[in-house]
């Protein structure tokens, strides 16, 4: 069965028409590339996802991962993947040439990654976290770590993690207790606790580098006194072997969906005898942490987009083969497609609005990073502050949206999309996982309406303003799309005036104040965000219709500029709804007593 | 552990402050009771749900139905469930005295299965369904069917179902195909297949009734020639035992939820020998069957708004008492409770207010359906009328809704509340069925936009925003809350206009353009809906709170104030954005070619 989860021909729109992926192959970073080599990555990431992620994705879910005698077993493919992905260059796929990466754009390797995870989300997980583990060692480990860990982890040998929740610190990373005692051996000794570990361990790999924050002993209190260390799952023993480095596994967590990767807790120094290498300098770990965190939360956004894609084309199949009703009320005639139901189209356009509509911002996200790397000077600030701006509208709005986005795919199957024969109620169980992993919606709308929209005066807010106004002065050019430009100028000014609204608030009645609706102000930004982004596309979209493209191509940029419209039209009017409540400043959950909860 | 899972604080502010439930014992059809036998009531409701129905809400889920041998197998506790549902009176608690029913009121009824739907939604649907069905061979039936019938299900010895999806005929119910040939021996023998049909089998009772739609040989084609049989699985014998009656049970389904109740596929007929008992007129079935239907769909909006608020409850607890984070970023100072959190308490505020402000609107519903029955003439009408109208918005507001209620309520909890280990992950996966069974979310738009504000001339439309004016009028002579009087009043004023404006549409371009975006219509609807409860529910408070009630008593009515002004400015600012699309008219749907969904 040929079932779809990614369109290729959107992949290819994003990359080559919209982002001008080939254009970045000017600068010497990226200049080893060329188009038919993208072209190449793409079919061997769509193959690895249909050979060896898809057939898996029930599977993964139905037998899950279980603790044996103390070792977590995980489906007998996880090796498999481990394998092919290291083999194939994946894990290392934006890494440079110096460690044997293949420094792809970010662009082209997280389309792929969009496809990994629109196959199966939870075994890309382990390929996923073990890249972003080990470029924290690239980027901030001693050469010797380097050297010890990365080659096994990008070739799929060791797996990689995350380990920083733990039972008093999950938002709040400020409360971590895990401590590191200095030895004069070169290495701490770990004492604590961390949960919700993700691939904190599996007979996957032979090994497992949780990349992990601890406080050295008398470190500062708060966020200024955590540090980094790699700590080994095994640790390797003085004949070059491997040996146990007293990290014990206590449990893995039973959760709803996101079931193919094992969630774990881990125990270290039970024993006494937990060893950590200290990565960077003390009680800097967690703003090299962040570098990981960001990775992991475009991964977050990206993974809820994949899921959503894989959820989008399952209904749009059924849609067009289920007959169930008529357009007109004559039991005589046949019954139609649901797909000729205005409210079935409604709900797919939406899916469709959404899925294309996040992954172009990802996209956009990606540019910036590609940028980062490729540019000096000016350039690159403007990109990295455009990148940390966005950072969690790209993680929170596929994330939450990504629940109404699945659920509607549920909608299009009716009762069969409540069963467990159709891949969508999994879809559904998956992606609920996203709005709380890697930094709540909560903790995304605090960063970005108490950090980011106010960090260097404002600058990266005032990029975001330029850059979609340079967007809407091109679609203004454009006589079909200028309404649209209109709308979105509308709405852009209303945002600016928010946020001066929200940060004058914030100076009159303090911080705790001004962020009280943060979500909300996140929510309302995005929805202006993925506007832009779909004006985007519909530039590029009439640019292209205007060279008289193939039939096939012609329905393709007509979809865009519907889906446009479809967003314009449906989802950008809810930004009235929002800012109405955010300009009001009644602090209405502030000026509650809790009691009135009592009863 | 004494987990809440509904407030009784609550549900006596609704019955008695609110909607009078006392006052409607000076009808003679209610003259029976009174206070003190409404309070034993709900102290049975409340004894009886927490001995029998939630301590088995894990497990029931967890161990699901099983098919085996041709027989469905339930936990053992269904019989239980069903024998004491029977000698206590809950399965016959809205039935007239003569069939020994208590002829309670439905505000009371319902508040109980609001109860028992909130301990364990799937336990419940056994008696409750049994009660519906019952009540239509009461309605509908012969004398000798009630006699046959009726006494077993009410006393749970009977399960009792409602027999309509087949495979090729869901939301389509015209194309039902299942056939029934009339014999001279007084049944009818019935083949064909049914699907998706909750309870039609199990081992906790000693036979199935299932009230199941056919038609007749040679009947009209389309709904007009549907009949309702009474078709058990096992039929009376000669010798005035059971006998199988040619029903199998060809599949049970796996569902993500609602998985304590088995949903069955039925096959009628494959040895020729299915026999099925005509209720009322041959053709008239479905004009029978909506009366089990409108019952159905306030049961789903009611079990939607229970799953909710014992998710709700859930998370205040969880709020309570889980530190995390700071009001201040010193680290030195000690974690607050994250109910200090602005963003929790939103996440609160928009839980309370879903559950409280639906429950009070099927409140409003309930109190419609006892006038139905308690007075004549035009009140009867008006009561029936708003029914009504209200019906589709009572099912579907609470069935949407409680997909992002129960999802806020594992926000709150955060990667716990994603895990097996607390129940709002079940609450979550349970609740999605209702925006699909007994008529879709797109259904019901229909029925309220194409059918409901436009009968009887408009009269039921007309009805209602009399309803809503003379509250708003109430409000209005209190100072506290002229503001949102003045408010609700410009919202409705709108829907009147878009309203009339969508008729224009349909008299213009047709009932498919006005019906295009039917589900946002309902949506808009809905909210003002809401509004208006909670305007009702303030009035109340306000009134109480002049009376100077014990502290606990003034926190509660200020719960009641400050959940209205969350609705008020959170909730209600979404019709903006609703109205806006709705007064565009611009078919974005229908003007759509589906080609351009091809790549």
């Amino acid at each position: 069965m040929a079932k779809k989860y990614v369109s290729r021909r959107n992949l290819e729109f994003m990359l080559y028409e919209v982002f001008d992926i080939v254009g970045m192959t000017q600068y010497p970073y990226y200049s080893a590339h060329n188009k038919k080599m993208f072209d190449m990555t793409l079919d061997a990431a769509l193959k690895l996802s249909k050979d060896l992620l898809n057939p898996i994705f029930e599977e993964m879910d139905r037998q899950g991962p279980v603790l044996e005698n103390g070792k977590v077993k995980v489906h007998p493919m996880v090796r498999t993947i481990m394998q092919r992905f290291g083999e194939g260059g994946w894990i290392a796929a934006k890494f440079q040439e110096e460690f044997d990466g293949a420094q792809l754009p970010y662009l082209i390797a997280d389309a792929c990654n969009f496809i990994f995870s629109a196959a199966n989300y939870s075994a890309h997980v382990f390929p996923g976290l073990t890249s972003k583990a080990a470029r924290l060692i690239t980027s901030f480990g001693s050469q010797e770590q380097i050297d010890t860990y990365v080659p096994k982890m990008l070739n799929g040998e060791w797996q990689g993690t995350m380990a920083l929740t733990e039972p008093q610190a999950g938002s709040s990373l400020a409360d971590i207790t895990t401590t590191a005692v200095p030895t004069d051996k070169g290495y701490y000794l770990l004492q604590g606790q961390k949960i919700f570990i993700s691939a904190g361990d599996h007979d996957g790999v032979d090994n497992v580098v949780q990349m992990l924050l601890a406080k050295i002993e008398g470190a500062p209190a708060g966020v200024k006194g955590i540090s980094m260390f790699i700590v080994p799952n095994q640790r390797i023993a003085a004949d070059g072997g491997l040996e146990p480095n007293d990290v014990t596994i206590t449990q893995i967590y039973h959760k709803m969906g996101y079931r193919g990767a094992p969630i774990t807790e881990l125990s270290l120094g039970e024993k006494g005898d937990c060893r950590g290498w200290l990565v960077g300098e003390p009680h800097n770990g967690l703003s090299y942490m962040f570098q990981m965190m960001n990775g992991s939360r475009l991964g977050v956004g990206m993974g809820a987009i994949g899921i959503s894609s894989a959820a989008y084309y399952a209904a749009l199949d059924y849609a067009r083969e289920r007959p169930q009703g008529r357009l007109v009320p004559d039991p005589a005639t046949a019954q139609v497609p649901i797909i000729e139901h205005a409210d079935v189209r409604r709900m797919l356009l939406f899916q469709r609005a959404f899925v294309e509509g996040a992954f172009s911002l990802l996209m956009q996200c990606c540019r910036y990073s590609d940028l980062e790397l490729a540019v000096e000077g000016e350039e690159k600030e403007k990109a990295s502050l455009l990148l940390d701006l966005l950072i969690p509208v790209a993680k929170t709005y596929p994330s939450e949206t990504s629940i109404l986005s699945t659920s509607q795919a549920i909608q299009i199957f009716g009762g069969y999309g409540y069963c467990e024969d159709f891949p969508v109620e999994q879809h559904f169980r998956d992606t609920r996982i996203h709005a709380i992993h890697e930094g709540t919606t909560g903790i995304q709308g605090m960063d970005i309406l108490g950090r980011k929209v106010r960090m260097k005066g404002g600058k990266a807010f005032t990029l975001f303003v330029q850059e979609v106004n340079a967007t809407i002065a091109a679609a203004r050019a454009l006589e079909k799309l200028a309404p649209y430009a209109d709308r979105l100028a509308t709405a852009l000014e209303e945002l600016q005036q928010v946020t001066e609204q929200l940060k004058g608030f914030g100076e009159e009645k303090g911080t705790r104040a001004m962020l009280a609706d943060a979500t909300l102000y996140l929510e309302y930004f995005s929805l202006i965000a993925i506007a832009w982004q779909w004006l985007l596309q519909s530039i590029a979209a009439e640019k292209a219709l205007a060279g008289k493209p193939s039939q096939s191509n012609q329905q393709f940029y007509q979809g865009k500029l519907h889906t446009t419209r479809y967003f314009f039209h449906y989802e950008l009017p809810k930004t009235a709804g929002l800012a109405q409540r955010l300009k009001e400043q009644e602090a209405i959950t502030l000026e509650m007593e809790k009691d009135i909860f009592n009863d």
